[in-house]
């Protein structure tokens, strides 16, 4: 496949503080070099080698955090980390910039083999919530979403969100939120029974990604309020192909994927870093107020999308590799691969055909 | 540690169908028998070796499930099954036994050498939802959660919530639910960074469970509606002890556990077999209508109950071997060591000393 | 792939005790039953569930080992598993059954669906050493290997084979044996840079094996006394198909099979459990003589061939899994599959096409 | 524990180019840069955070490689790599700096906390071996084995060593050899049964390693050609502890290990690059000849003594971890643990007591 750090670029910009007033005023460029996995010509193959990207750290976070080193912020990990650890350093969502540039070419892997796309949008921000008959989950657009600082794809609901946002951010405060994600055109037949049903792996992969509280996909939650006769997804023919004409299973049954739109919904907590002032105590069991003065995300959920695509596309790989292996282990003659003739889809770096 | 079949079949059974009207009547008696793994004489203690647990079938299935070789159920694993494997046989729920199984091993060392208890409960079922206030997080019982049929630790609430469900089974119908599971005295410092963070291991593993689609904790989705300064937990010193006022972490912090009850909600959908009548496909592609009479749970929240219980127990104990290895790694003279001398704690199979 | 017992039965017969006067005379049937993974039905079809085998026990050891829970064997596995279980249970060779029905499954699958045969046997009892030149390992047959009761492929060194280890035998010793693998027919491209070099996966399998002390593939140990202008192995054009001259290399080259014969040896030390009496020390830390009466393998090599033949036929699927998963993932538009239509070349559960 | 640049040079100074006549004339420097993981102040300490280690390149080998871009080199990894991933480029040696890097880390680790020591050296060169007796396993040093350029801790036989290699450097041929491993103070009962044996992971750790043709420990191959009566090692009582008298098993008993000193053999084939024409084949399938004029190391075993040490203490380390989290998991009351008051002994980085 080819791969430049224009197409890992993209996904980090959308990721970075300072890029709205939605997010950290903090002042990372985040610019990714690529040193190995990807040969240094015009043509810029991946070569099958571990692909290792590089982004440096250019705003110094030393001397914020000073004060941080006495008094543990609460509900952040500074508390926790010290306890298991003996020091806080670990905690910095920086580490989520690994999984959007993985994930970046994740999900340039799963369009241009499989036409595969992952979407992610906020739909709930503090207490305003994108109400679902509102996005066409068959036609919203990258660019829709991308339309607006709080990345939502209706532009009343963004409006809302925003003015939430920042009615919360003039008094130093934060607040939660939502972010639902697709993944369209997916392959049937992704995820196996028992411990690495689809919808597991991606509730695993996603409540890593930090600030979240829960995850549901499908109907989710409200779908218990249903009878299961309201609830059931129906067999209907479509064209030959066998489809459901509703998707409260959202595009996964028994664990494995049906080809419907899959979708799903990661609550993100409001962050904890507030600019209020705060009871808490010191590492060494004082008693005191905390008042923090550093920059934070009034909202992590807008910057937390393309993590959360980051992260279906990244499992969504991963079971697709584990499909070929368990399931289409065809039989080839293995003496007839031959090194320098690849097989005709794979020439030039480009996938000829796609049926 | 001591271990015989009926520490195991205690689990088993409330799990296994036929035990009220909230489950299948279907008559399984599920009865263990250990093959390995446990010395043979009086002591029963386990060796080191693997632990094989036998649970035999009793009630043929193979008769019942006759007709669903032809139409697929909606919402069933029958039709993803069948396209990933050629076949639908492996979608029975019967492999939570052997969750339960190991769950129950797992909580009794939990229990044994941490004094950690998990206990779960069922907190919804169908539009009855337990108030939370009603619930007291240090103190509810076991008893008290198995006292009633849907065990729900409240009486009041017990008898709505049975009621809602037969409602709905007397007309053929089933209802969806929510379990809560909490964990007392939970070891502080489990849990990693980045990916193996706590919450995101119970999930990954509850979300393997049949029928599950969705999971919280701490505040969960409700959270995500509050701001930053309503939702931190303030630190304070308890007894030289630094402890959080509120919970809204649901003891987790930064993915790590910090010494608090922790505590998780997972949702259940209705179980999608049901007795109406309903639109369906046959495996060769025709429409047709489908009503079964197999005999279904009207609600799976009350028999998830151990199983939410054995997922979690097994993702803890887990957590503990990994704390032990990376951050236990204490300086012992392996030479001292020696066969017939184990640490004095652990003699007869018992430890005699829980400081 | 069709499967049923009797494809198991017949590699378990070739390492069950009591076959001949080279093995141990207990009497053990070992036959084995499938429990799952196979369906039902006249076709005997694996289903993609796990498939599960029992072979129980059926000679009684407990009377046997009486003695030992007393006395340690000298360089048998009592003690050290003593000293980290408490309890010397489980250092029993029966365990190499799960080995060699799981193997059985790996032979049978590489055969039909790549043409790969996995064959081993004994070259070298004792002092007896096969010289290579005398196996044409391009046709070496598993009926000229099961031709006697050392599994060596040439009548006259099995012959001496036997004499060396009857010598042993009937003095109440045993002797040490080197067991050699081909994989003929074995796909390129198998294996992985760094840690998953295919030599370094099939060299962490055998040593596995209770009762090896080494290995070694291609040139191995002698090649190290070679110049490099002696051992390296010239390529040239066979029919358009570049091979090498000679193979040195084993088949594999910077850890990734070349697509010529994969060859390597085995070193089985002499069994430890001998009938001449030894000096040793007791649990209770007496220093004794002991002198067992219980049967043993006078060498364990001849039994130790499908076991051997096991491993690496488990090793090489698992590498054949890995390389569709990484190197064979062609586009294919996953909405075509169907449920009820599988790829042409598995229908009645054959394949029909192996170009 | 405390680290430093200075701790993980010093083992990448043993292992890199142009450091003797020995090893290839490149000029590398192969200076290391700590980028996370360890705390920036004055004590250096590791923070449980991954440890980030970059060693760039300096030497450009881009140009000497082109003519490899052709013709392939017989017995290397260029046709098998180009024939798996489209390119040759993944198979340099220089992935070896990453074990070493990390090796110097567990080796640091298990010599201040368990006072156990890896030590590896040369014991054969082409066809001078270095007779068992001329090392005493007990009191070897690593100021010996340094103290010449072939790392053979016997003077003589050093001198014999290095004229071997000589002899075939001046012709532009390579010659193979044999490095041996100790592990002295190894800890009792580390290594499973089944499948992680100890020698079994130390077999597949170090048979990752370029050039690797086989691996033994304890009487290895040569112990084939013993009886068993010959080859136990006797147990017997040296000061109320239960020891060996001989170590056969070198060190590992039943799989795992037994508290003698472990040893181990890894075979090393002749260096594939060298200076003499040699037939091949090119990538577009021509018979051609070559002759290389890239500096090769003439005998690859000097420079691989510090990767065996290093992957031989990274399995080990593996192993303790492992060996903590199932057999030391002793009961803690977890809530006493407090994030500022750390277990006495790991104070100030450094470990007070060692008994």
């Amino acid at each position: 496949m080819r791969l430049s750090e224009a197409d890992i670029q993209a996904e980090l910009d959308r990721r970075r503080p300072g890029q709205s007033r939605m997010t950290s005023t903090r002042k990372e460029t985040d610019t990714c070099k690529i040193y190995s996995g990807v040969s240094e010509g015009l043509s810029r193959l991946t070569t099958g080698t571990p692909i290792m990207i590089s982004v440096p750290n250019t705003d110094q976070k030393a001397h914020d955090y000073n004060e941080l080193s006495l008094a543990y912020r609460p509900s952040h990990a500074d508390a926790t980390y010290d306890m298991k650890y003996g020091g806080g350093g670990r905690s910095s969502a920086r580490e989520t910039i690994g999984r959007v540039a993985s994930g970046a070419i994740a999900k340039k892997l799963l369009k241009e083999f499989w036409r595969t796309e992952v979407l992610a949008y906020v739909s709930q921000a503090h207490e305003v919530v994108l109400p679902e008959h509102l996005v066409d989950q068959e036609s919203v657009t990258l660019e829709q979403i991308e339309s607006n600082i709080v990345r939502c794809p209706d532009a009343d609901y963004a409006d809302k969100m925003i003015a939430a946002i920042d009615a919360a951010r003039v008094t130093g405060d934060s607040v939660g939120g939502v972010v639902s994600c697709l993944v369209r055109n997916a392959s049937r037949g992704l995820g196996s029974p028992v411990f690495d049903k689809l919808a597991a792996l991606f509730a695993g992969a996603l409540l890593s990604i930090p600030a979240t509280m829960g995850f549901e996909f499908g109907s989710g939650f409200a779908g218990t309020r249903l009878t299961g006769s309201q609830h059931n997804d129906e067999f209907y023919l479509d064209r030959g192909r066998i489809r459901t004409r509703t998707n409260r299973s959202g595009g996964i049954q028994g664990g494995i994927s049906n080809g419907e739109i899959i979708n799903m919904r990661v609550a993100f907590k409001p962050t904890p870093t507030i600019g209020k002032k705060q009871h808490t105590v010191t590492r060494d069991k004082r008693e005191t107020e905390l008042t923090t003065h550093i920059r934070f995300d009034p909202c992590v959920a807008p910057r937390a999308v393309p993590i959360v695509e980051a992260m279906v596309a990244l499992v969504f790989v991963d079971q697709l590799m584990s499909q070929y292996a368990q399931c289409y282990l065809l039989p080839i003659n293995p003496q007839l691969q031959d090194p320098i003739q690849p097989p005709q889809t794979w020439k030039n770096g480009k996938v000829t055909q796609l049926s």
